[in-house]
């Protein structure tokens, strides 16, 4: 009991890096951490682990036992797991979250619903789809897996009508979503929180670089983003908060295309592209998800200076050569490597968003050795 | 393993909350802890621990061998503990560190050896030894045991020659040192890390605020400290810790006096007036004595704005209450309420020491309940 009054006890449904950051941020608050996982998802092995798969009620009757709010670390989570849980405990956020944001149809109908623009998009249940895909959404178009699909994975970029229409088949006959493909000029996020009572914060969009389909790094505020942007990414992130009652962090990516921004898909939980805000914020997002779903009040989204975050993956140079450059910060995962798997990142605090990009571009020659 | 190579488990003796913080600051670089501490030490519960006397070999031996290196949280862990280790595994800082900040008489002889300005003293083995002191000294002074003192415990002030004369037997019978009793304008204190191949940064001094002999708030940098006075502490920490061939974070507490700045004790460990480097500075105390003792370069001590850092003390608000200050950070230590316990500590950042002073008044009508 560090406080007054008995430290609430969180439950986090995955054993991964976002559940290992979140007790990270939250014992320092003396709330206290239980994670269930399947055991090959468990990074570093710091919170206490129940080892049980999500379809295993009586693990997850004792689980829901012991906690006094579940959250979740991935979308991919079973909506069933969430909403058997929620008998017992208050799930944040809700199931209704999870279902939509796991799901690329029913994400971009809530896109449609709340009039937040996105890319032309058809679903499309079987190949026979494919043909009235082609002629709504056009070419270049990119075919996605309904559900299970991230970090690049379960998607087809399709240039020609050949490619677009064996998608179906090459996806594994799955349901997909098809999109228009744009030739956007960069991808921007925006991660924010809200409170039980309806607060909400929001933090400064972030520009984020991907490669083969992998968040590699992010800069924070998002360089040259227009005021009028940063409101209107508040805005329709606001919109999605409030349509589904929503309760802790969640994120938005989005594409720039000019003055516009197109809603991608969004994220029911912490988020890659907010890691920058352990050092860049003054409460970082994972600080402000336990806060959320413990039912504290939010803190403070204002960022520091400008930050740079980069992700280390698959391989990585050793911990004295990084920490050498003695303003950046390590995170190490506590995982083993192996190709395309996020190892940790880095954030550096810098005064300028030029000073950001020359010290990315030194960053990434140290990681990958170049 | 998260980056490339073994990650490092730093062993710590203790279980208190400098442990858990020191934990807490390594985790995220990837580092391992277990730490050695009686039962009824241990804040939290979050560290991996194991339960023994510091005399118990069997278990030291033990523990030593699950460890690449181990550092302590007190400089109340006997010295023979730390030797014994010290044969089976690197202990940073050093048994001569710990010897010679655990005693107050090698204390002071330190800082006279290296010509470091203190107060007067005397050393009193018996209490036939207090007249001579009385005239050395003058009064007031103060007479403190040669060990186990800290937050004010195992010491007297005394204004009149009888108050002097008993404070032998008064103390307990144990030897003592007794100093010269000066009215300071204020104490500071300077944090600073030296590692293995003898580099050193100081963090900026704090002005620590001291009641009923317990530290109860720090402000950083120390408000109008003269430039000359924070090279001045800095130079004194340097010729401690080169003396000492310090490998860790140390910290060194002195009284302005003026224009003049006098040595009062060493702490050979992370330090509560060091606590507002966690959000305060690039790199932490506590991340600083981790990447210290496991032998990696040392992280930027530049601070950020100015810190203010307040401890929670015997018992305490609720915990909305003081999240509800939206930029207020709150470190709670997973110890149950005690007259006199440091329960955790809250940090904020402020833009001026002028604010820095209204926010610590703020925060203390909080915390106190007034």
């Amino acid at each position: 009991m560090p406080f007054r009054g008995t430290p609430p006890c969180v439950g986090i449904l995955g054993g991964g890096q976002l559940a290992r950051m979140t007790a990270l941020a939250g014992w320092p608050m003396g709330v206290n951490f239980l994670q269930l996982a399947p055991q090959a998802e468990v990074a570093g092995g710091i919170v206490e682990t129940v080892t049980a798969p999500f379809d295993d009620e009586a693990a997850l009757r004792a689980f829901a036992e012991r906690v006094d709010v579940v959250t979740f670390e991935s979308e991919n989570v079973p909506v069933a797991t969430a909403e058997f849980l929620g008998e017992f405990v208050p799930v944040r956020p809700g199931p209704r979250a999870l279902a939509a944001a796991g799901n690329r149809w029913t994400e971009k109908d809530l896109f449609s619903e709340l009039e937040i623009p996105t890319t032309r998009y058809v679903k499309v249940a079987s190949a026979d789809d494919l043909k009235g895909a082609l002629e709504i959404v056009g070419l270049p178009a990119v075919a996605k897996m309904r559900r299970l699909g991230y970090d690049g994975r379960g998607q087809l970029v399709c240039r020609t009508a050949d490619e677009l229409l064996s998608a179906f088949d090459r996806l594994g006959g799955v349901p997909l979503l098809v999109e228009q493909w744009i030739p956007f000029d960069r991808e921007v996020s925006i991660v924010g929180v809200r409170a039980a009572d309806g607060t909400v914060r929001c933090y400064t969009p972030s520009e984020n670089i991907h490669e083969q389909g992998i968040l590699r790094a992010s800069l924070a505020p998002a360089p040259d983003l227009a005021p009028a942007l940063v409101e209107t990414a508040g805005d329709y992130l606001r919109r999605i908060m409030a349509a589904l009652d929503y309760v802790g962090v969640i994120a938005l990516e989005m594409f720039q295309h000019g003055g516009a921004l197109l809603a991608n898909e969004i994220a029911p939980r912490v988020h890659n592209t907010g890691h920058w805000t352990i050092e860049g914020a003054v409460t970082s997002q994972f600080e402000n998800h336990v806060r959320a779903i413990v039912g504290w009040p939010l803190g403070s989204t204002a960022h520091l200076g400008h930050s740079v975050m980069l992700n280390v993956i698959g391989d990585t140079p050793s911990h004295p050569e990084i920490l050498a450059m003695d303003d950046v910060h390590v995170h190490a995962y506590g995982k083993s490597a192996r190709p395309g798997r996020k190892l940790g990142h880095l954030t550096v605090l810098v005064g300028s968003p030029a000073e950001g990009r020359r010290r990315l571009d030194e960053l990434r020659r140290i990681v990958s050795g170049a």
